[in-house]
């Protein structure tokens, strides 16, 4: 009898078309069928008339595959073209950027109403639909006329596309004036500060503000926000950190480390260098890398209670044998989330802008490193100087582990203190999630007490109980209620 | 004076071998050292002397690098056969199976003092030295002659590798008789119980043992120890589980769920088919997958406060600029834990069994629907009966997310209350971790609660404050003093 089940599972492996074993086989051979969509994305991509299922992936689904969906968002938003080099934190230089905005409602005359809105790391400047991009916005709820966060009957609301984008801004996909190919990885790494610096000139230069009535941002658009504080406090009013930190934590680090490795490891994504060119026309994006990088990014961003509550530990069809292809209805979820992101943003962006969020610190000791190699580039940049090979910057051999860290926690604490002091004379609003796990509720206090606590009228403190939201880091996207209304009572006070 | 620059930009383009860019370039390209490292172990691994590095990896470098580190564990431990079939929760089968064990002590005459240790996912059947295998086992310092957790004088240990492993026990690496090829990818989906019921033929059949005095295990040990409970109530007197659950929660299936799918997004993995064969010699192992899966698991095991503590935010060389290869401490640590893993374990074992983790669930529809697939399979397979192409039982084609979950949270529970009734009257130890952050607290006393709780004298419910250790999930690896002096004082009561 027992050749009756083999000569079954025989069948079964030949009319499954699968070619990969010789012979019989005790049970069926496991089915991929999750990995045969991702060939099929693979071999769309390549110049093929899309497949209907990848067309949904593509979701617009033009036809012209080749064009990542980020190339798609070309208009819809305003350009402010910087021509001033902008010398960068980590040695590099940008001889010259162009920053994508958007705006709503009206700048008064004194020019004393304008909010500057930050975005997290894959947003783009179309946080409301308007009447170039009728499209809802990422913050869409947020923000209208009689908005209960941002109303703009009352204030001129600006946001950017954040430098190394790929939504308009400078990013790695743009072309490097050398020599009029993409930066790709040749693109200089970049730091908070020096997003800032470039959102300042379009502030200054662009609109003739001198001083914002307010600086708004959740996640990376926290980090944002204090940054333009410490940076420019003579220059702005109020500033609102939702669900950011002051420096980063290992344990965001580790969440966005395994991303980007896993990123990287795609063969598409081929060292950076994956836009066609005219030599290699049918190079195409890393779609798998950025599938994984954002299931892995989604874990962080929402929590496990809200995970119970909706998927339980249930499958989508106990009657059918388990694979290793998603079968949990949390696994079918994740599956989505990162399909649905896989082309929508640009692999090198994300990859750049992952590893700013890790080197986001507003510690005294950072600043002051950051501003020597500043000064270094400049110098080197405007004189006829020429550096030698040994000066080069970029480590080429991989690093092994040698030790613990050298500074003491009570020394990094004083560090930081000193690099917050600019923000202690500002009204500062800090919002925390409990139920976040990427920029935890401690995070969030660690600000509030390291801009004086209870002890500084000017520093409110917002958090949320896990009974107000379960959404963990996501909570600012979705929860107009809590978040939007605290946002929006704290820039009333006084204005 | 920009010209300069793009000279010294390009001239360390070329200098460092970089084909990739065309012309001059603003500034220096990235490097990537820790790709250039993993390509290198390709090649070694594809049949070439190993370099130095590589070796380093390979660890016991032989030289012969198309064997995998696992293939070397051959010795050291006994093995069980049981030729009779080992039918599966999941509607497979095993015709026949081996268990690799070793053991510590000495069986008394009553047969009484025997105690059967389960291991987590990736641990093979050496938990202790021995003649036969002098190297450290995993639990090393729990064991031992006086050891205030197993004492092997008065203890008879015994420890497996698990069905599935890559340890000696039959799993995916192993020969399919019915074509004397590797299984891979078809080997049968596996349960926990299916586990437990392969083990429990080594205690009854070759040891001859009735009643095990316990079962004792961490993490997947812990959920193999209560299910050994679960399933065999008159064949174990005493139940240790630490740092298991009851059944799994969704967060943990999703960290499992995307270190599967990074794994089997290498294109080694080859859906499976990696092991080297008469046609194809030179496929190697999907080294990189593993690597970065384990680095995804690492984050899991461990806590935020520890690499607080260990790493901070420190970078090895705060001198040079920022890299996309590993540069802080953190990233450096989870690198050298992916790596040092990345041959040491058989991918397809990693794969199934996590996924057997993710499946786990005493509840009692679980084990009714189990039940009737094992049957059925029993009966097919002692029959002439022939099954249809119909009844496959894996599916071909991607699921699509379609639902939430469709029962209540609270029918949840009590599907599990009952599924663990036969534990009621069992001498139970639960001990939970407050830093874990796979298992978490919640899931510990979840067990202790569907025990009775402090209704139940026979439960006893131990935690360890974060004050007691900042170590995670890991903890049952490194605290001998909380977790070993617990499971020893636990062991000695009416002994």
């Amino acid at each position: 009898m027992r050749s009756t089940v083999l000569l079954l599972a025989a069948k079964r492996l030949a009319s499954a078309g699968v070619q990969r074993t010789v012979g019989n086989s005790t049970n069926p051979a496991m089915q991929f069928p999750c990995l045969d969509k991702l060939e099929k994305i693979s071999e769309d991509l390549r110049g093929l008339k899309p497949s209907q299922e990848t067309a949904e992936v593509l979701s617009e689904g033009s036809g012209r595959t080749r064009d990542p969906i980020y190339g798609k968002v070309k208009s819809g938003f305003q350009l402010f073209n910087s021509d001033k080099p902008l010398f960068l934190d980590y040695g590099g230089v940008l001889p010259n950027f162009q920053i994508a905005y958007e705006t709503w409602g009206k700048l008064n005359k004194e020019k004393s109403n304008a909010i500057l809105i930050h975005t997290g790391l894959s947003a783009s400047s179309h946080a409301h639909s308007s009447q170039a991009n009728n499209k809802p916005g990422w913050w869409e709820d947020f923000i209208g006329p009689g908005s209960v966060a941002l109303d703009t009957n009352k204030w001129f609301l600006i946001c950017t596309n954040v430098l190394g984008g790929c939504y308009g801004s400078t990013g790695p996909s743009s072309l490097d004036p050398a020599d009029g190919l993409p930066y790709a990885s040749r693109f200089p790494m970049l730091s908070v500060h020096d997003i800032i610096r470039a959102q300042q000139r379009l502030i200054s230069e662009h609109f003739g503000i001198d001083m914002l009535y307010a600086s708004v941002g959740c996640s990376l658009g926290g980090m944002q926000s204090l940054c333009y504080g410490q940076q420019f406090p003579d220059q702005v009013k109020k500033i609102v950190s939702v669900s950011g930190c002051a420096r980063s934590h290992p344990s965001s680090i580790a969440m966005r480390h395994v991303q980007r490795q896993v990123l990287m490891a795609d063969r598409n994504w081929n060292r950076g260098f994956y836009y066609p060119t005219v030599d290699e026309p049918n190079r195409i994006p890393p779609h798998i890398g950025m599938k994984l990088a954002r299931e892995i990014a989604t874990i962080s961003y929402r929590s496990g209670p809200e995970w119970e509550s909706r998927f339980g530990t249930e499958r989508l069809d106990d009657d059918q044998a388990p694979v290793l292809c998603p079968d949990f209805l949390i696994e079918t979820y994740l599956d989505h989330q990162g399909e649905k992101f896989s082309l929508e943003y640009d692999a090198n962006s994300f990859l750049y802008l992952s590893k700013t969020m890790d080197l986001f610190d507003l510690s005294q000791s950072h600043l002051q490193r950051s501003e020597r190699r500043r000064k270094k580039m400049e110098s080197l940049y405007n004189s006829s100087e020429r550096y030698d090979e040994k000066d080069n910057i970029i480590p080429n051999k991989p690093y092994a582990l040698k030790r613990r860290r050298t500074t003491t926690k009570e020394e990094a604490h004083a560090d930081l203190a000193t690099g917050m002091r600019p923000l202690l004379n500002k009204d500062v609003l800090v919002v925390g999630v409990k139920s976040d796990g990427l920029m935890p509720y401690w995070q969030q206090r660690e600000i509030y007490d390291m801009l004086g606590g209870e002890q500084n009228d000017r520093v409110k403190f917002k958090a949320l109980e896990e009974s107000d939201s379960q959404y963990g880091h996501d909570t600012f996207l979705l929860d107009l209620n809590h978040i939007g209304g605290s946002i929006g009572d704290f820039l009333r006070i006084d204005d």
